[in-house]
């Protein structure tokens, strides 16, 4: 069986998990590595694997999974797209999600190619779910709380306000969507903790939602890659009430993060031309194989 | 817009809350009823309906809500796929599905229709989570437990024992995919409890469970269409162990399959002939109105 090449294209959390989730993988071999810094300073784990600083440097790619920050998911999609090589990425920034789909849409269809976007857990994995569910209970109201875990975004809205050295916000579900913010910082010489841990709470990333600020010694011994979610919906299935669903996940983020993007680079070479989100895409594809045999299992 | 005219083909429980769910969905219009005794002891809650003996009789069908027993839905559906309108069932016999598929696959596709098989609950939404969370932790064990609940085939067969005048069989999940059985009764006269509930127990349906026979006054007291699952997958992503995922349902049995069969006969009219389950199709296929509007509702 060809296997199918894959590009990682940025390598922080999620591109190492990314690769580790495609070692893993039966059907795909890595076509190489793209960062800012190209073979500088690389990783021993990559040490089998070219590194380069431009994917047209690789051979052969089927498909690129974009690791890099969401706001530069879109510049590295267009660009990959234009190659006819597929993209696939965790774009995460849900009131953007149906703009880019219809840009990278373009893109694709001009390229040849496929996209995949807002393919992580949320968007991602949940999306499938609360879909389903939706349509299964189509009256009722879906909750879906996150935690305990660390939230990438608010630690950066932290670390910007001014008088802090580190820190760490976590994610603590209290139930129908609503979350409490527990904020851990470290505090830069000459500033008060009150004062910080005000400004903090008045930042548009805390003033809505119940915010405690701790200080502490050590930001870095508090930090762990867990996370979870607990999605409800109580709904109306055709006229009758009170139907009760709940998906709940405890998992390392960024490793699922990483394998739901392998996942969907094996669903982009199964669909036409064109920019999916994957509610679009039919969940058998998502697996190695052959449908015939999934359907013997898992149906 | 014009909406999906759908007939019932069966108008037992399932097919009564098809019905039901036909009438809450916004761009359903109920073609008719089909049922052994047409017209005949039509139920009051059908008065508004064509009630009918073969489906033929009605105008302008567009799929074709198969809610008759099982056994009967290859030869329904290979008769109503020759007439060019789509068919959806929820067939239930696990083992037989990729032959089901693969024989009303030829069918759909000589008449140009769509068929969606085992779409119900398990197999049906249960087999989509199932599906994405093997593909998201794609190394580990996935366990369905089923019930508190009424077991609709292993009640069946309790009645068939000799002596048994009514029957219950209720699956009493003990974890890990290991099911009591809890089987009340009513005993004929001149029969002895201990003997019909040893033969019961001794019965293929449940001699490889832990199996309770108990005595009662009136099984009809007991009966209940709530059900329940608890569905759970402890894996890996990637190279990362102990992912853990959970989905629970507590739910109207009959209800959610008739729910399901409305969302699938909806998906139908999307899908290029042939014949699917419910893993092949995307999930927002199942939902009414425009795609554009639930991705940025649901993603």
């Amino acid at each position: 069986m060809k296997k199918i090449r894959a590009a990682v294209v940025g390598y922080g959390n999620i591109g190492h998990y990314a690769v580790q989730a495609l070692e893993a993988a039966p059907d795909f071999e890595i076509a190489g590595i793209v960062r800012r810094n190209g073979a500088e300073n690389k990783p021993a784990e990559l040490s089998q694997y070219d590194v380069v600083k431009d994917i047209r440097e690789l051979k052969d790619v089927d498909v690129a999974i974009l690791a890099t920050p969401t706001r530069s998911v879109e510049k590295y999609a267009k660009e990959i797209l234009a190659l006819g090589i597929n993209t696939v990425d965790s774009f995460d920034i849900h009131t953007q999600i149906p703009a880019l789909r219809h840009t990278l849409d373009e893109s694709a269809k001009a390229g040849n190619a496929v996209s995949i976007i807002s393919a992580g857990w949320d968007p991602g994995s949940d999306s499938v779910v609360r879909t389903m569910l939706q349509a299964i209970a189509p009256k009722g109201i879906t909750y879906t709380n996150f935690g305990p875990g660390m939230s990438m975004g608010h630690t950066v809205a932290v670390k910007a306000v001014e008088g802090v050295k580190a820190a760490l916000s976590m994610t603590i579900p209290t139930g129908t969507g609503i979350h409490r913010r527990m904020v851990y910082i470290e505090v830069k010489e000459g500033y008060e903790f009150d004062k910080v841990a005000a400004a903090i709470k008045a930042d548009p990333y805390f003033v809505n939602d119940e915010t405690h600020v701790v200080q502490v010694q050590d930001v870095d011994e508090l930090l762990d890659m867990g996370h979870g979610v607990n999605l409800t919906r109580k709904g109306v299935s055709g006229k009758t009430q009170n139907q009760l669903f709940e998906f709940n996940m405890r998992i390392n983020n960024p490793a699922l993060t990483g394998q739901v993007l392998v996942c969907v680079a094996r669903a982009a070479m199964r669909q036409q031309p064109g920019c999916y989100t994957m509610i679009e895409i039919p969940v058998v594809d998502l697996l190695p194989g052959e449908r015939d045999e999934w359907i013997g299992h898992l149906v």
